[in-house]
């Protein structure tokens, strides 16, 4: 079964609320750490697999890709993309594990946030080695391993009595499957994978591993929200960028 | 500075001892996974960093491989190693970051959970990366991040009132550096990295990553000794196998 959560209403109005604040991890962590692997996108075919409201897509076109197809399963955070413009973008309503394209019609892959939603990762890494030229990159992004693990059953972090965090708690690392928790909204859907099954399934397909990145937050928003410093604590994101051989 | 923490008679006596029952985790988790990345060594040369007493040294010489250089830091374990026989194996007490060889003088370089006691992890693998032929192989295996995080400071497992494990205790996540815990005996030093950073001083220094494991123990092993199926909670060793490329 493939959730489509975003087209929940519950859970869409407060992802929005939260990405409006723009104080959530994705934009102190993850989009930086994102930015940071991205190749000079000038003159590529770029895929952006779980698009949401088309931040990504829009960036890579400004920065020059001839071709940007943006995939995502929810109608709601497509709305958002079109209604955001980007002439030239092309969107695609369906969920990561129907889209399909021709071989080798793009020169990168890109995925923010997006995977530890896919259930058969394997088959999804098949289609992307399949649709990317020889020399071909994909950079993407997921909630870390050791936060997807214990998800729905352990409280992530453990509390003191007066609610400050005393650790993170992990568990069930190797017990790989579907985790349901609570987002905005009861019964979330995401699959959780170990970093060895994230980066040997990325080897079965014969990507080169270029770099893992597991970010904490660049020091100016540190020092702006000196909360953030607690997620030095834990890695909240797992990063990679991987090449296929040139052929 | 250089701890030689296997030289310390307490330490050395502990740890015999668990090794005489053969109970630990090394024996039901890290030695296959160790094994099923070692390459064909038959005609090879083969470096052990941290070789302790020998027994993968052995083990390697067993199968072939025509040169085995073993270097510990411990003369207590050298001692064990040299005891146990083994023509043509040579061993040199050094610690690993004083150790070196000519340029391009072994085929494969191995290290069993000895690379978390080196606190310059980067010279280590500029020096294994000199030391290796074009087309060379390192295999190593370490205590997994999420373990050396928090050691010295956390408990580990937190266990409910009855004792029994409820989680594992992440924290310090990307506090890297030295971590001073009991094993055995106080004061025990290791050094704390990331996943990150041990892959990417791996992709820095030319190294293709060829596979990660996060190993639980073998099947086998969980049936005769159920209490291992509390390792799949977290991984406690981490083992990569990389490659230089061919010239």
């Amino acid at each position: 079964m493939i959730q489509n959560i975003y087209d929940n209403p519950a859970f869409f109005a407060g992802y929005s609320a939260l990405r409006a604040t723009r104080a959530g991890l994705n934009e102190a962590l993850e989009q930086p750490a994102m930015a940071s692997l991205l190749p000079d996108v000038a003159g590529l075919a770029v895929l952006d697999l779980g698009c949401g409201a088309g931040d990504l897509c829009r960036q890579l076109h400004a920065a020059g890709a001839v071709g940007v197809t943006g995939v995502d399963v929810s109608s709601r955070m497509l709305n958002l993309a079109r209604a955001a413009g980007g002439d030239g973008i092309r969107y695609v309503h369906q969920a990561i594990e129907d889209f399909d394209a021709p071989d080798a019609s793009f020169d990168l892959v890109v995925s923010s946030l997006a995977f530890h939603y896919v259930r058969d990762f394997e088959a999804a890494l098949a289609g992307i080695a399949r649709w990317l030229r020889p020399g071909g990159t994909l950079v993407f992004s997921q909630e870390h391993p050791v936060c997807t693990a214990a998800q729905g059953t352990h409280p992530g972090w453990a509390r003191d009595e007066r609610g400050a965090k005393r650790y993170w708690t992990l568990d069930r690392y190797h017990d790989e499957g579907m985790r349901e928790s609570h987002w905005f909204v009861d019964g979330v859907i995401k699959y959780h994978r170990t970093t060895a099954t994230i980066l040997n399934a990325l080897l079965d397909q014969g990507f080169r591993i270029q770099r893992v990145l597991e970010p904490h937050a660049v020091p100016e928003e540190e020092a702006r929200r000196p909360e953030l410093l607690e997620e030095r604590r834990r890695p909240p994101f797992l990063l990679v960028k991987a090449e296929l051989p040139r052929a």
